[in-house]
């Protein structure tokens, strides 16, 4: 529980019950905050600006326009009646014309292979219930869009077994982030090493929160990855439509000639992202394996989509015109407006960040306002922003491995953004100011905090399943390995309370404090 | 899997994942079937007739007229974005004023208590999730609605405990199905000898399949023995507006003065009866717990409804004029008639049935068509009906626990309904000239027919808790174990494969048949 307060124990609820009600992500915090206190021109002028949920709020005009046209409000009584858990035929076949002309098939893709459910939290939930076993495991680049964890958890007590990318540009010229075909079977190696069952790999393409664009070659020697090692792989291809730069190559999986591993490939989209639509709740799967499509049948029930909105989304699908000529020509010019304003405001302040024309957000570093390179200071400069009325996403959310990095959204209307800019810049000198004011620098804090902030930054999420000793990049970790050795030398504490370590020289120093931390609270 | 087709090994799902895949409940078949060959006036002739899904289709001409009006197109940019997961504000507001009014509360019902998901099928698995740890169960009456099952064993592995109820009326003027709370005592203590931890109970007011309308003393009764056993009581009331004889009284359980448990009472409704639109995906569930309103908030991102249809559905709700003054009593005018139609076919074949003013069904004792009183039997029955373009549903698939009681649906348009009807008594005797010429009589079978049959029957649905040895009512039980006698004293099978049990007169014999059964098939 993120928020600080004690939860008494609670009699009514199961332990699986309290474990549910009890969980609080860093994304679900900020956007419960923001529920009960959203910025508004003229009703709520000092509420909470928005800027870690990734929704696209800059085609409300097309979209209304559209979406109340005559055409969409067609019922009949078979809408209104029990259909197909999978969706309506009609659906399914126009999602699959739909994904067969946007993600450039090379043949007609078929219906029968789509699922289409309430979101694409719903599909991940599904897919991970019928084709692991509870706590099987499934691997994932870090950073990523971090409800997954609960998308695979809450339900299917399904887990995720990190593969950390590095945020620093190495000599081989290697991008920040960059994935690797032997960084995932470096993961792979890691969890069998750990007696955990693997049984899938995630890829997002455009990435969130990366927003990185992968390429054919790369995304193909990924799945080859998977084959080799008979994983299934799930790409969440959500963003696809979300790319707005001519320039920019996108290829989707379902573009290849042939896939390496058609019956464990599993394409998803939706309109939450590329359409701007989160609350309509439609996710799409596209996947040749009938099994699995049988399976989600069977759990179709759960996830159901209302009739007459099913009706709309085909009615939206197929007009070709309005989406080809209207819609996406100016969703993507403003996107790139967007963005450009906030990375204009980036550059200004002498923030980096990734520079990607695609996805809704940006991946700012903000290292250089961190005090300590801990998650714990990552938290309070988050917690900091959101006192001062902006929300943003930080790195833990995402399960990042180095602290100080965040995510930034963008694609908020005109008027939000300017006024978010301005009191983003505002803020976030407030912000570091208030930072500056209130942290005591390292050296006269007590001797337990570096120590517990290390272990929190080491299990961040305390659902998910990562590597031990290698959470912080290098570089940090030496400035924070030296800050300890400091404080440790002005102390007994360690001594005290472990006889079987010495507080000496050695580098493997941290994988000791954890073993000492996870001693102290069991 | 009923179908009867053998299943490979699949090596792309999870041990779970092909569980599920492989599940098929006799409901759900019965379903499929219609769904691929669905009777139409003019396109499909010889198509299946639907009397097994409990759909009202008898006013799908006052919904088209109503849900195509203007007012029901309304989008704003706050539908399309990301909303509470328990409902929009605006829609638990409505559904508390309406459940306010139509379950006559003494005060008025509050939004923050309302839970809105996407059908009721969600809110019992994600009730069942909370309130249940893994392997817990939850006491139900049979029959009961037989979905219930997979709803709350799919995700939640939640099973529930049957409580058998007699179909016999007794000397002292029970009725048929008679529920009181010695049977709902006797039931938890039977479960509490098997080491099984019950949870909650689950009650249906009007019930579903036996259409029964419960007291408000039975009920009251029936939640202080919850309130007394500190059990969750969850009382699904989606049929209480589907009452259509005038002198029948109806009372909520949130018409109560005092609830005697009000942390543990749990009232669900939904759209989807009492409005005859399944495919509208709306459940409702109104709870004073605020801890389970929490975990249900956490859980609610896969049950989500969109926002579109949040908005018709409160437009639909607040338009008194509309439901008071032509949907209510226009639909309930129908149903009256439609009832009044089949219970009349009824009464000519010599069936008996269950006469209640309430619901979209007719639970009908079709056991004189049986030749033996084995729920191998019935559905061999119903599979008759099946092939005869008649959809039924049988009595096992409500874990009913005397073979032979069907749940046929009479809220069917009109003209289908008469041509239901005419193929119905047409059918009934085609299927019994046919049962009468290729069932042998009990004599001439094998040995090992009756035993595997009465496996089946003792353990038809394998995800349920049931009692050994009274599944069948004792009369039946009577004739099926002097049938069993004689063919064994005719037999050696038994005396060469159970060394350990003497088929003598013991009457324990049916429990050395189960134990040798299971022992067979593992």
């Amino acid at each position: 529980v993120l928020l600080g307060a004690q939860v008494p124990y609670r009699c009514y609820l199961s332990n699986r019950g309290n474990s549910i009600r009890q969980h609080q992500g860093i994304l679900q915090e900020g956007f419960l905050q923001y529920g009960v206190d959203r910025y508004h021109e003229t009703d709520n002028p000092s509420g909470i600006v928005n800027l870690g949920t990734s929704e696209n709020k800059l085609c409300y005009d097309l979209l209304l326009k559209r979406l109340t046209k005559p055409d969409m409000l067609l019922i009949n009584s078979s809408l209104l009646q029990y259909g197909d858990w999978t969706g309506h035929k009609f659906l399914r076949e126009e999602v699959a014309r739909f994904l067969t002309d946007y993600c450039c098939s090379p043949r007609p893709l078929k219906a029968e292979n789509v699922v289409v459910m309430n979101g694409c939290g719903s599909l991940f939930s599904c897919v991970a219930t019928v084709i692991c076993d509870p706590k099987d495991a499934v691997l994932i680049p870090t950073p990523f869009y971090g409800v997954i964890t609960e998308d695979l958890d809450l339900y299917a007590d399904v887990k995720l077994f990190h593969v950390p990318l590095d945020c620093e540009e190495n000599e081989s010229g290697c991008r920040p982030f960059h994935l690797t075909v032997d960084k995932l079977e470096e993961g792979l190696k890691r969890a069998k090493q750990e007696g955990i069952t693997i049984r899938a790999v995630i890829l997002m393409n455009p990435h969130n929160p990366l927003a990185e664009i992968y390429t054919h070659t790369e995304i193909k020697a990924f799945l080859e990855f998977a084959k080799r090692n008979e994983l299934h792989v799930i790409v969440d291809e959500v963003y696809m439509l979300t790319i707005f730069d001519e320039s920019a190559v996108f290829s989707s999986v379902l573009n290849m000639e042939s896939l390496p591993d058609p019956q464990r490939t599993h394409v998803m989209w939706g309109m939450s992202k590329d359409f701007a639509m989160a609350g309509i709740r439609i996710g799409t799967l596209y996947t040749e394996n009938t099994e699995l499509v049988e399976a989600l049948a069977q759990l179709g029930s759960f996830h159901g989509i209302p009739g007459p909105t099913q009706h709309q989304v085909a009615q939206l699908l197929q007009d070709r015109d309005w989406i080809n000529n209207e819609f996406l020509p100016e969703n993507r010019s403003r996107l790139k407006s967007s963005h450009s304003l906030l990375t204009k405001e980036l550059k200004s302040l002498g923030i980096p960040f990734l520079d990607r024309p695609a996805a809704l957000f940006v991946w700012a570093d903000l290292r250089k306002y961190l005090r300590e390179f801990t998650f714990e200071d990552e938290l309070s400069l988050w917690r900091c922003f959101l006192r001062h009325k902006v929300v943003l996403s930080c790195g833990q959310a995402f399960s990042c491995s180095t602290p100080g990095w965040f995510r930034i959204v963008f694609a908020d209307q005109q008027r939000h953004l300017e006024l978010g800019r301005f009191l983003f810049k505002l803020r976030f000198k407030d912000a570091l100011k208030e930072i500056e004011e209130t942290q005591s620098c390292p050296g006269s804090s007590s001797i337990k905090r570096p120590i517990e902030e290390l272990g929190k930054s080491a299990k961040a999420e305390n659902n998910t399943l990562r590597e031990n000793g290698a959470p912080l990049a290098d570089d940090r970790l030496d400035v924070l390995i030296g800050t300890l050795r400091h404080q440790m030398r002005a102390s007994d504490w360690l001594q005290k309370n472990t006889p079987e370590l010495t507080a000496g020289d050695d580098p493997q120093i941290l994988d000791g404090f954890q073993a000492l931390l996870q001693k102290a609270r069991k």
